[in-house]
């Protein structure tokens, strides 16, 4: 099944009401920086989010060094945002 | 206790019997990519790289997509590469 790249719409009203998320500056897609007490805290949050990628089959770009994890939400079959990176950003804040 | 940077002689021999792993174009650290089947194997692989890191409290500069981890190497304390590099990069290649 292909993914369709978010409407223009949807984009107004569903990223803004994601909290933290911001647009990438050089591509569709969207970052949040997420900071924690030291590693173990934030590979614990980083499991967490592998679990619910490898669940939802819908994976992150993303970076660690020592106590911040920065994500980058894609869809590459769909050449840019989707609502998978929605889902998955909201799955990812409500943790 | 401080940390030392490498000296030229230890570079020489030291870096050189790391296999796989080369100098950062753009500051004093070592980088190795990391190529897997899928997620699940790129995953597996990094939660031991954490346990190491964590264990050594030395922890890697570190990124990942879906079957593809790149790890960068250095030390922050010794402003480069130190003997703690290279015992990281030894025991990830032993993974």
């Amino acid at each position: 099944m292909a993914v369709e790249k978010l409407s223009e719409e949807e984009r107004g009203s569903w990223l803004e009401a994601l909290e933290g998320w911001e647009m990438a500056s050089d591509r569709d897609a969207i970052v949040r920086t997420f900071k924690f007490e030291d590693f173990s805290e934030a590979w614990g949050f980083m499991s967490r989010v592998a679990l619910i990628a490898e669940k939802n089959d819908h994976h992150p770009e993303w970076s660690n060094v020592y106590n911040t994890v920065e994500i980058t939400l894609t869809t590459h079959d769909a050449d840019g945002l989707s609502h998978r990176d929605v889902h998955m950003a909201q799955a990812i804040n409500a943790l």
